[in-house]
């Protein structure tokens, strides 16, 4: 069975309002099993409603209207399915009396140019609405032949929309389900591999479970892997285990999470786990990146345990006062320079008293750039206890807010590498040769 | 002129990801005076990205497209259109030694598997993509008849797509608008005012202009106003600047931006330039935010001016040891209070030697709330010369991300107002009575 959404409404095509319903549609469609082909917004217009509606129907066999069964001269899709089918639309008086004395009950009058939400399209089934007044509407139709399509219109309303999810859809959609529909979907997440390196190593997982089970979100320095298991459900545990075990031997410790699409790890968090595990704590030293290492390591509660604070050293003076980065190391390597970075880190660490401590210093841009250190150049470290290290020269393309997201996205994987290898040696790091390279 | 738009990729069907390209789309034709009749949303598949196009081009005669550019097996969009064309999609090797030579110049190297991003469709002009790899695509054709429609195809990626937006598109409608379709808008940005005091106060700028002609944008502790201007084009300047004249007379200094919407200053820059204009210095203190107030005042290009750096003490030890935070401060009034704050303000200023120094602590939640501080429960000071210093204590609504948010913005704001007012009593504030409070 395919699906397709049309959401009705003006104000769903403007600038400052996306159509959000169809997520809650389409959480039960995927549970169900049934496959969503395909979405669309259109405008209140009777004609485009209907001629929106014959190309979906070319589709999908269940389409899903919201929205447009208000009581106003602007809520049209009754009007628009029924143009399309070649049904008409009428007020269905019983209804109608229903709902009147629904409102006498509470003490109200309904003005009578509701009647409209009582309007019925020639042959519908009516859907009733715990949440609301407008009734949801189930139509069957013939056309295409031989299949035919089954209509659903619901309220805009996202509360009278889900209890119309919860009452009607998914009761009929559970009736039809075949056995060992829908899927089960799991998430790998990757950082600091670029798109195409992801690609290229996990081109034989493609081929062992098909290019339609794998797809890839690439976000700045992270890579999303949705792997997705159908058939009989009792398989389907079992052969998500193979896919991630598959992807894992491809991607190795670069992978940070494994699991439920729903509530998966960010990157910052997933580094801060390790570093409660250990009982080990992190300072930081920024210099291009100016606090965002920090504010990444506190964004998720409980970073207490494991963050103790930090120094923003734009300038060369503070680098010194604060951090202790020698004048001599400034003078004859310069700012954004290894010796700098490491020097940072260890002051860091030092000046905090924490274990691990970060350095980062760069020319972010768009200034700033040199023919020696061109925008886009990073020197990050990380030094750790009993002298371990690690440093890394990037050159990271795009904007400066761009080169600062990735400077830290870095800086975490640096760090999380040397919490998984007890040391930290630059060599261990899969970016490491060339030493110069950004992510996509 | 009347325009649809497509997104393409199966991401876009899932249940945590929406469509939000076509908002920055549908800005354009807005501005341009061009219809938006319908939007889309289809998978990786050719044959449906071929029927959405066949069912989209009876709508409308210029069909963006955004999304299925990239390198991937499931980037379908260029065959997608082909197909609904009954044209060839091949290689451009000219295009292709491009794109391999950009990579070479920084030192990387491009995978064969990216040779795909130089595909052309048959006919198509390429449009350059200064942001991005793959280059957008403009393709004319004749169906149906007679009008013919235009298709353009954009990358998936936000910032690609808005370079290839300015680039190509905008240009592109601008040259064939109709003579005073459309609109000019501009914004009007105001910081830390409760949507519901920004409504009150902007009633009368309502009645005198029409309520179609004022839109308001809530976004956390930031009021964001759409004035807009149509009619003639001659005509329109004139009175959008009656209409800020209305909007200032009736916001005063809270306005921090009046002026374009694109390219619009973010607040942290517009209290950067604030200093810039002053030659003055501010250095940072932050315990719950964790670096976030420096990230920000960094943000912008040449923040180096007037950032000098900052403190991040998130342990009592290091509010003490880093920035000579008193312990009978800490002891008698705790880590989150007034008196904290203002020598975490007093501190940053005098350990960075910078002209003004800012002070946030407090209890950004989810857990480390109490009685007396509750979760959201904010302490900031401003420290500047001349003894002068302000401080607010605010009960923030929301989560943890909101807390922070909130808290560096209106610690902005904060020092805004003192540079502005050049003192700095707290009693200048719009919030300073009740000293509790929270925006929207």
């Amino acid at each position: 069975m395919k699906a397709s959404i049309l959401a009705v409404g003006d104000e769903l095509l403007g600038t400052d309002r996306l159509d959000t319903n169809s997520l809650a549609l389409t959480e039960v469609l995927r549970r169900r099993g049934v496959e969503l082909v395909s979405k669309a917004v259109v405008g209140d217009d009777v004609a485009l409603i209907a001629e929106s509606l014959e190309g979906l129907r070319e589709q999908a066999d269940v389409l899903l209207v919201t929205g447009g069964l208000g009581p106003t001269r602007d809520d049209l899709t009754r009007e628009g399915v029924a143009r399309l089918l070649g049904r008409s639309v009428a007020v269905d008086e019983a209804l109608w009396d229903q709902i009147e004395q629904g409102f006498q009950k509470l003490g109200r009058r309904i003005p009578r140019v509701n009647r409209k939400q009582a309007a019925r399209v020639e042959g519908a089934e009516m859907l009733p609405n715990r949440a609301g007044v407008a009734p949801g509407q189930r139509i069957e139709d013939a056309e295409p032949m031989p299949r035919g399509t089954t209509y659903f219109l619901f309220p805009g309303v996202p509360r009278e929309m889900n209890a119309l999810i919860a009452d009607a859809l998914d009761p009929w959609l559970a009736a039809r389900a075949e056995d060992g529909a829908g899927f089960d979907q799991i998430e790998v997440r990757v950082a600091c591999l670029p798109e195409s390196v992801v690609e290229e190593r996990i081109a034989p997982v493609y081929e062992r479970f098909g290019d339609e089970n794998l797809s890839v979100l690439a976000r700045p320095g992270e890579i999303r892997l949705r792997l997705r298991a159908s058939g009989p459900v009792a398989d389907r545990g079992p052969l998500l285990s193979r896919m991630v075990e598959a992807v894992r031997d491809a991607l190795g410790e670069s992978v940070f999470y494994a699991g439920p699409v729903e509530g998966g790890i960010e990157f910052e968090a997933a580094v801060g786990d390790l570093l409660t595990a250990r009982g080990e704590t992190v300072a930081v030293a920024e210099s291009c990146t100016g606090g965002q290492l920090g504010q990444r390591l506190t964004a998720t509660a409980g970073s207490s345990a494991y963050f103790v604070g930090g120094l923003l050293v734009y300038s060369n003076r503070l680098k010194m006062r604060l951090l202790g980065v020698p004048r001599e190391i400034l003078v004859e390597h310069g700012a954004v320079s290894e010796p700098t970075a490491l020097a940072m880190a260890a002051g860091a660490r030092q000046r905090c008293g924490s274990d691990y401590g970060i350095g980062i210093t760069g020319v972010a841009g768009p200034g700033g750039g040199s023919e020696s250190r061109p925008v886009g150049t990073v020197h990050i470290a990380v030094a750790g206890p009993a002298d371990s290290r690690s440093h890394f020269e990037a050159r990271f393309p795009g904007d400066r807010a761009r080169v600062r997201q990735l400077s830290t996205q870095f800086a975490l994987e640096m760090l999380r590498r040397m919490l998984l290898s007890g040391v930290g040696p630059a060599d261990t790091l899969p970016w490491a040769a060339p030493s110069r390279m950004g992510p996509p």
